[in-house]
């Protein structure tokens, strides 16, 4: 079987660091192995399989000899390089906002869209976090039942917002406890310790964040025609996995017995469902899985064809590293790498 | 001008000792005051306005010479104590889920329904948290816009549940940073620190929650007819203040600027909605307030008049106690205590 040079971009952020537990995991074909990140981590190492690699400045100049870049530095470096790397053949799967809308760059969720892995032109697109585990659980129903309309809220944990997101919670919530512990600057807009923010991202249209309108957009993409879609996104003090009440109207009759069958069978679903039991999912317990879990699944008698469901995931697995290397096994299998 | 002689039973918990609080800042007219509680709580004192009263045993034979008790000690206390003492001619404002869907049991939110006082038989029923500020925030909009259907997604804070549960999220979030921190047993039924619960209360009809139920059982009595809405119930770790995500359709059509001049002008509620100066209500800063702040208003166009909105309130305030204080001034103004 052939073996893969692969660069990881952004190697030392909370994403970065995730491909590497699951590349063992999945056994994933590596040959040669780059670590890049910015000016600042050099000099530092990483630890893979047993061999320590230097983290290597991520230039233009020095990003070759790889086959698949996996990329997740952020929206302003993806667009200084990776388009330059396709030139170069060098196939990026981008876990930013740089391409994901893009036409000619497919966005992809494997259990849902991996056909269009087949117009790539050497950059995939990976779907923000709360929209991956969304569509995971939206398209098996949409296929059953047709969806006419999704309400969705969710309750995003802090690793969404990377790193500094998470020593936000971690301070803020050790000072609560103990005024002495000190607080450095804060990252995110308010304390989240203790407390909900209802802002992710900057704000636009309407008043939606983008994270609102990225659901909205992506989803569409994704599932390759238009489901009306609204969203509000909240940030809440927990540190791993999203979480998303979801309401749904079909065009067809469903029970939540039908649909639990339908995702029961899902790829990437795993229904997690049962009252007299006290089981649903919920965030803690839910890390380091590729899968998204359901639960609370429910008739909404408010329209003629409801449904109301709980969705959880880890967002830096099925929303970033997971879903990215699920891309690259797609492409291989396919041919296309 | 009158003063009242008060009870307070379960002074001891939240909910009791928060309406001390409220007393003085409303000035509220009291000539005597008797704090009531279980068994367990004889020997503890309570100050209040300057004086130590000894805390009694909530019996039959203990509760009287008061013109109006405030009841928060639970369900059972109250269906044990409640009715027997309405005959006697003590006016119960009780806070519990006892009585809120009796027929002749008027179910208050002052900003909603002072009238249904006017039925009242010694009972008056304050309603569930959750409920309470929603509809405070859905009667102005359905009065100038015709609510058709409503889609919640609560995100409510451990004080909801009690003392115990308060304890819980500090126990279980200082052990989290420190594994030598003691956690005694679990009140609510999972960790709740750094994790979301989708279940408040326990499961009843079609897989909903009683809170669930509650919200929309009560929102159609409080509201004085049926109005089609549908919940999702969460506890996320916030110690003060339940915040709710709201999606609402209506007959008429609504823009957010409508919205917001309708709110502004509502009473109980206080719109707070900037995204140029990422302004909204958050529970850390909402506390200790009657009133229900309301932000993110915007529309919904996957319906012809929708419209998107968070809403934001104590708990234990205009969930309660703070309900429950403006019941007892509402009475007095329409000369029914």
């Amino acid at each position: 079987m052939k073996k893969y040079n692969i660069g990881i971009l952004g190697a030392t952020g909370i994403v970065g660091l995730e491909y590497l537990k699951i590349f063992d995991l999945v056994d994933f074909p590596i040959n040669n192995i780059y670590f890049y990140a910015s000016a600042k981590s050099v000099g530092a190492t990483i630890n893979f399989r047993g061999k320590d690699y230097g983290v290597i400045e991520a230039t233009l100049d020095n990003i070759k000899d790889i086959d698949i870049l996996f990329s997740s530095a952020g929206e302003a470096i993806s667009k200084e390089l990776v388009p330059t790397l396709a030139k170069r053949g060098i196939v990026s799967i981008d876990n930013t906002n740089a391409f994901r809308m893009d036409e000619g760059v497919p966005l992809v969720v494997p259990e849902v869209n991996a056909e269009a892995l087949r117009g790539h032109n050497n950059i995939i697109a990976n779907p923000n976090c709360s929209t991956a585990q969304l569509v995971v659980a939206l398209k098996p129903l949409h296929d059953a039942f047709r969806i006419k309309r999704v309400i969705v809220s969710t309750y995003q944990s802090v690793s969404g917002a990377g790193k500094d997101a998470v020593e936000d919670l971690t301070n803020q919530s050790k000072h609560y406890f103990d005024p002495a512990h000190n607080v450095p600057n804060r990252y995110l807009p308010y304390d989240i310790a203790f407390n909900l923010i209802p802002q992710i991202d900057s704000f636009a249209d309407g008043d939606y964040t983008k994270e609102e309108l990225k659901m909205v957009n992506e989803t569409t993409k994704i599932m390759g025609e238009k489901i009306p879609l609204t969203a509000t996104c909240v940030r809440v003090p927990v540190y791993r996995c999203h979480s998303e009440s979801v309401n749904i109207e079909f065009g067809k009759p469903v029970s939540a017995q039908q649909a639990k069958e339908v995702l029961f069978k899902a790829p990437g679903v795993k229904v997690v469902d049962d009252a007299a039991q006290k089981l649903y999912p919920m965030p803690r317990g839910s890390e380091n899985s590729g899968d998204t879990f359901v639960g609370r699944i429910r008739v909404d008698n408010t329209v003629p064809h409801g449904l109301n469901m709980w969705v959880v995931s880890d967002n830096i697995w099925k929303g970033a590293a997971y879903n990215s290397i699920q891309i690259a096994q797609e492409m291989i299998k396919m041919g296309l790498i």
